[in-house]
């Protein structure tokens, strides 16, 4: 039996030290955590009685007895999903995000994270690091990156489109990278002026401010756009700068309902397209382009205890964060 | 010069008989209208200054000097685009449809449609029918039967996927067949039980009747759900039978925005694909495949004359075609 500190939400937001037991499975992992990002989907569990933390990096102390893809010392990470059915038309085609057994954050394993000391993850779900990543800037890659790429690698995106992203947040700042390394002209829109700079330096080959402005100005259609704001954006705004067959990748967490116009979908052949979190394979080609482009995330490091994640939380929540929290174990 | 008869639009939504003289071009044809389809977007048109009327069916009569594909007495006939520019990207990789200088019914060559005694259209974009399908049914597939087959034929649907068609109607009473043809399990949607006997013998699988049913009963997910009605559905009621990383495809004609749980989209990976007509050669191959298949809608005749006109639009506007009305020159 193992016996792990972590890090949990409460009523009103506080975070909460605890301590979790657990034994290693024969087909399980035991990471000693030593880093982990602060995404937005942990702040809104962050009332929840739950651990919380889903972009998880550390090294692996020890393998249970049927383990033979990962050894006591790898670098290792982790992301949304924990585990799923292995037998459904999803699993057997690539497709276990979609599984209707999938086992995720905020549903399952409630007594564990990556805001901890250690966690106990099946071997078949976890990731290994490339060594030309330091598990600070791995970390973070394993949700926002991967949800990104994932847009990007499994929709039918082609080096010659343009890719348009709306938002240089966690998941913007790597969405610019990635479709940029691609090979694809990257047109970013963002509220102000602020990060014109900044994206231009992560790859972006255009740059619009959208605040209080009818009609965008692009020097071409948007053949992918990547909504990655935490607010739904105004879609009015965004549909005449689509191309013919274009697609939109809603990637906001919102409660609201989808509502935007209609016929503008119809007549131009657009595409809404859901994207969740990134199969393992897909998540394992992110892993390597990475590596091979030495993308990183740009981060700002806090201390993994309860008043650091809360101080993140708070930054990211202000809209300050430059561009992803990394909690660091003690 | 050839002065030839058509039926126009008008304000309050008369039929109004009037004529046209129109030079036949070196590229061209001259069409002898011999039969033409009724569908929905003509009602929207027919308080229009404008010839009604886009899935046409006849015999050509003359061609242009430089057209090679046709000859006098073919049967031909065409829908609703009129051409294109040839030369932008959508027109190079077959996505013409989606040309911006596309010309469509409605829009442009206002002055001659299918409501008419002949017409004259350039000879790429109008289409051989074959011998084996009547023109009286030929006609109707020159829009409805095309718009529904480019679905099943350009999204990526499989024939091992199970397609959900909402509305037996003009469209739907095609899709059906279409679907059935191409191997697929076939569930049909509808208000009432009242057209599950015919939608079985058009090839339908499985028949919902959805009026006040507040969770839908199918055997299993739908893969690729057309919604061919003529008001948007009730998404909610349809949204929970969606299978993971299934498609919706709105065909129906509406001035309200589209508005629709979003994080079922995000979580299902659903996707909402946004399509308009045929391109050309997807509309070869469905001519074709109806051929092979001896797919042909189920119509109701009319004569081609104002009153027949405006009977056909007022039986379509009540709801009690069986399936779509077909006007006979006279």
């Amino acid at each position: 039996m193992v016996d792990f500190t972590v890090f949990k939400g409460s009523k009103g937001g506080k975070i909460v030290k605890s301590h979790t037991k657990r034994e290693l499975g024969h087909d399980e992992v035991l990471i000693k955590v030593t880093h982990s990002g602060v995404c937005g989907t942990d702040q809104h569990y962050k009332e929840a009685d739950m651990v919380l933390g889903h972009e998880g990096a550390g090294v692996v102390e020890e393998v249970g007895s049927a383990v033979k893809t990962f050894k006591k010392g790898d670098s290792a990470g982790w992301g949304y999903q924990h585990s799923s059915c292995g037998h459904c038309k999803q699993c057997l085609t690539g497709h276990e995000t979609l599984c209707p057994e999938r086992a995720m954050y905020g549903s399952s394993d409630l007594d564990q994270g990556s805001f901890g000391s250690h966690a106990i993850w099946k071997a078949d779900y976890i990731f290994k690091i490339p060594d030309s990543i330091p598990r600070e800037y791995a970390a973070p890659l394993m949700c926002g990156g991967a949800t990104v790429f994932n847009v990007l690698r499994s929709f039918g995106a082609k080096p010659t489109d343009r890719i348009g992203i709306i938002g240089v947040g966690g998941l913007g700042h790597l969405a610019i990278q990635f479709a940029a390394k691609m090979g694809s002209e990257v047109v970013v829109f963002s509220t102000t002026d602020s990060k014109k700079e900044e994206a231009a330096k992560l790859g972006a080959t255009e740059f619009v401010a959208t605040k209080g402005v009818s009609e965008l100005q692009v020097s071409g259609k948007i053949d992918h756009l990547l909504v990655t704001t935490s607010q739904q954006p105004d879609w009015k705004q965004f549909l005449p700068i689509m191309a013919p067959g274009g697609a939109i990748y809603p990637l906001t967490v919102s409660n609201d309902d989808l509502s935007i116009p209609y016929m503008p979908i119809i007549v131009g052949e657009l595409k809404i397209q859901g994207s969740l979190v990134a199969a393992r394979q897909v998540h394992r080609d992110m892993l390597a382009f990475a590596a091979h482009h030495q993308i990183k995330p740009i981060i700002e490091q806090f201390p993994m205890t309860c008043e650091g994640i809360e101080e993140s939380m708070q930054k990211l929540d202000d809209g300050k964060m430059r561009y992803r929290a990394v909690l660091i174990a003690q």
